[in-house]
């Protein structure tokens, strides 16, 4: 029997499973670069426009990475959480990260290729295939991180550069 | 001999060419509706912490949206062009929006499965997978126009709902 992977190998496609994770985990990596150049104050206070905190708005991604994949990779499904005890530290926020950076790759695992075109309601709530769920989580970082760029740059800060991951 | 529709119905896949296509035009009719929801002048002068005004971002995107995926059906490279006649209208940038939508779509069509693992160097300078292009291309779309919303809530104007493709 083929592994996962030697089956990819086989069959042409626009991006293959281990394609994405890494795509997203790079995505992931500039996010906490990001989350790394806010000053530890304006993380939590900082905003434009009434709009949330970068602290809220990282809360809410991290509310989405790991648990919205352990339930693709489980089918065990569980409200959406978008607040963490964080006593005002960034280095909390940084923990939880990369705590869901290892949950992330090790669901991952468990998802397989035919299971990217079921369809599922993430978080009792939104209904759509695997990979539509996986991209709006993906999107939905990317799109948060660049009002971080704002953020940061009203802040005069400069922001990690977009391309590097 | 099958048809590519056919063999992709055939084979598990993560997200199929048509998909993708899909999702992206869904983001680009959502940052369509960013750029209308500017009022004219902010759109070409309004910006924070001496960043690009949305119309430059704007540029940007119809630089590599349509000539991106021209070069990678076609194989013609072009330099990167970031600079369109405008005359400060938005109906003008509307227009070459809607032009581009087609054009990706046309396009697209000529782009064969087999194709997106294969390596290129997209506008003679960026070397990478078509897939990683074509990402690029979509995810930088997102980051600007994430920063069009922190511009349109500084100026007390609620964007468009970002799941609304």
């Amino acid at each position: 029997m083929n592994t996962i992977v030697e089956q990819q190998k086989e069959t042409a496609q626009v991006i293959t499973p281990s394609e994405l994770l890494k795509h997203w985990q790079g995505h992931r990596s500039l996010t906490r670069r990001v989350i790394e150049a806010f000053p530890e104050e304006a993380f939590f206070n900082h905003s434009i426009g009434g709009m949330r905190t970068f602290a809220q708005l990282t809360m809410e991604l991290l509310g989405i990475a790991g648990p919205g994949i352990q339930e693709i990779a489980t089918g065990n499904t569980s409200d959406l959480k978008e607040h963490f005890d964080h006593d005002n530290s960034k280095a909390k926020i940084l923990e939880l990260w990369d705590r869901a950076t290892e949950e992330i790759n090790a669901n991952w695992s468990q998802i397989t290729i035919e299971k990217f075109q079921e369809t599922i309601k993430i978080f009792g709530q939104y209904e759509g295939t695997v990979m539509s769920s996986i991209f709006y989580f993906i999107d939905n970082e990317i799109h948060h991180r660049g009002q971080g760029y704002v953020y940061l740059r009203s802040l005069g800060i400069e922001p990690p550069a977009f391309w590097e991951r």
